[in-house]
């Protein structure tokens, strides 16, 4: 995967998550696969509107469906999730490793200042 | 914090994780803070631009600004995706307790008919 690809399948996911309805389907589906009727059930939405929904978070890599006869049927894709959370790590460690520098330099300052003083 | 503003808080922070351009600014203000300018400097981008990227991520939580004189200093807002990293691993281990009741009765379901065919 180049690096364009991956941010623009990073975007799609991000995307896909920023809506509470469509996290709430994940959060139904997290439970089992389910059909797009099954999905729409308990939400206060129509079918077309919950069929786009889906398509969101299919193209955001999160869910994939299949289809049976005429019942197309919708689960969490696996690893699904994967790359927002090694996203998230990799920037904690970031700020982490920024915050360890700085403590770093402070403790220097200080042990630098204190010398000074003994002087 | 009710459920409604904190859908209302996860939906701003997805949609300002949702483009490159934001993303890349955050690996930027990982180093340290930065002024506006500083931040347009390796972008191909207008100033203005660049102002409504930064609101996008201030709005989203994960930014904060302080202004000095004519001079607006951006840094990574203490906590910045906790939201997003606490609501991912809550899935995962949601998805993960469902694969292990599944195991559990596939175990289960073998463990009878193996049984069923001693007798």
């Amino acid at each position: 995967m180049n690096l364009r690809q991956d941010r623009h399948e990073l975007d799609q996911m991000f995307h896909a998550l920023a809506d509470a309805s469509r996290r709430g389907m994940v959060d139904r589906l997290s439970e089992g696969p389910a059909s797009v009727s099954e999905l729409a059930r308990p939400l206060a939405m129509a079918l077309p509107s919950v069929v786009k929904h889906l398509a969101v978070l299919e193209a955001g890599g999160i869910v994939l469906s299949a289809k049976a006869g005429r019942v197309r049927t919708y689960r969490i894709a696996p690893g699904a999730l994967s790359a927002v959370e090694s996203w998230v790590s990799q920037r904690k460690a970031q700020w982490n490793s920024h915050l360890d520098r700085l403590e770093q330099y402070l403790s220097d300052q200080t042990r630098k200042s204190a010398a000074e003083e003994d002087r």
